[in-house]
């Protein structure tokens, strides 16, 4: 499995992805799961993936145009005049790969499924992100649902419904975000370390604020120790049940 | 769904579990999951049901010898010498059951599948639970894995791993427990209000200690509200992670 999530705040993107990649509990490894691709000042891509590796690994060497000598690349998710447009052909990759490796129906398709989170800004549009389902089709972050995540999104999906604030300075949302990860990790096998994190701020057009959280990281394992605690504080603060 | 949490402490036992049932999104309605069998002064058990209601409502009144006049009904339940052979006659209670539905195979047997907690004490032994499974089999609550969850048991599992102190008096486990089911009803429609509750204290072999938990509960919707402002709180308890 997997664990990534794209967030929308008023001061720009934030997105974050676990590394651990799995077939079975005896066939685990570490892989990346989020990409970019920048033109300083004009646009900031950012591509997370989820779901059969294969897939999502041809979908990625599809969008960097890996089908074609290194000299005539010109990815065309670099020239794409939206990010409505990127969305669409990060889609339209997305169902190409599937429909390639399961040429026999629907139900050997589930098999070589993958869901995509693709966000960032280009020069005249606002940042956005989008979720991308293996029908090619997306849907777009708004003010009601300011976050998407894929792969193992149960156990750290209420404290980003509680917590999430639009608000929020970079640093509180990068501490909600490990919490959020740190619950996964503790409940499913399948989520681990390292993370990866891009903050983007609007209209910066760059992609170098890029992160990779190791397991000896000491600030996350500060948060991962001492958020018992502070939750220990929280319930203080509520008023006692008797029954 | 459904959400069923039963827990062990130093001082009792600890059951909560919601009422709602649907099939579909369309077709919902209100059940109770939470069912007691008790003799004053010698034993109190508690069972929770999650799964196909026709088989656990089924289960439920084999258990009670709903097949028997009523004057001639002494649920055998109410005369096993020990919790374990409690747990086998749910196991094999809710086994029968499931073949009866479910004549053609173990893949029709997937579609009346149910899951059951069944804990309390007996005079003699100490207060347990037990997490039955659909094939009857069974395994014990330890200090490992000092609860069991069925149902919809994601969302609030994280909370309660964190938490979780065999210490805990009882108004703060039902703190606790109510952080939990909020957090899953506020991500999940098929989990709702009311919540059963029963707090069972060591040696004390009642059954008295229930409550339902109203939509309209003043406390319940105090500790709702307030915890959103809790996490803040505890938020700034970690140290900021800087990218």
């Amino acid at each position: 499995m997997t664990y990534c999530v794209g967030m929308r705040l008023n001061r720009g993107l934030v997105f974050m992805s676990d590394t651990r990649t799995n077939a079975g509990v005896d066939n685990f490894a570490s892989t990346r799961k989020m990409f970019h691709w920048c033109v300083p000042g004009e646009r900031a891509i950012t591509v997370m993936t989820a779901g059969n590796l294969a897939t999502t690994q041809a979908m990625i060497s599809l969008l960097e145009e890996r089908f074609k000598a290194s000299e005539d690349r010109d990815p065309s998710i670099l020239t794409q005049p939206t990010m409505f447009q990127v969305a669409r052909l990060v889609g339209a990759t997305l169902k190409e790969v599937i429909a390639y490796s399961a040429p026999s129906g629907p139900d050997s398709a589930d098999q070589f499924s993958a869901s995509v989170i693709v966000g960032g800004q280009i020069k005249g549009g606002q940042p956005t992100i989008f979720l991308v389902y293996p029908e090619g089709n997306f849907i777009e972050i708004s003010e009601e649902t300011p976050f998407f995540q894929i792969g193992e999104a149960k156990y750290g999906k209420p404290i980003l419904v509680r917590a999430y604030d639009a608000e929020m300075p970079f640093e509180d949302v990068l501490k909600l975000l490990l919490v959020s990860f740190d619950s996964t990790v503790k409940s499913n096998l399948s989520v681990g370390l390292p993370f990866d994190v891009h903050v983007y701020e609007e209209e910066a057009f760059h992609c170098d604020r890029t992160h990779r959280i190791e397991q000896d990281d000491p600030v996350y394992n500060e948060i991962a120790s001492k958020w018992g605690d502070a939750l220990k504080t929280a319930f203080d603060l509520l008023p006692d049940y008797k029954v």
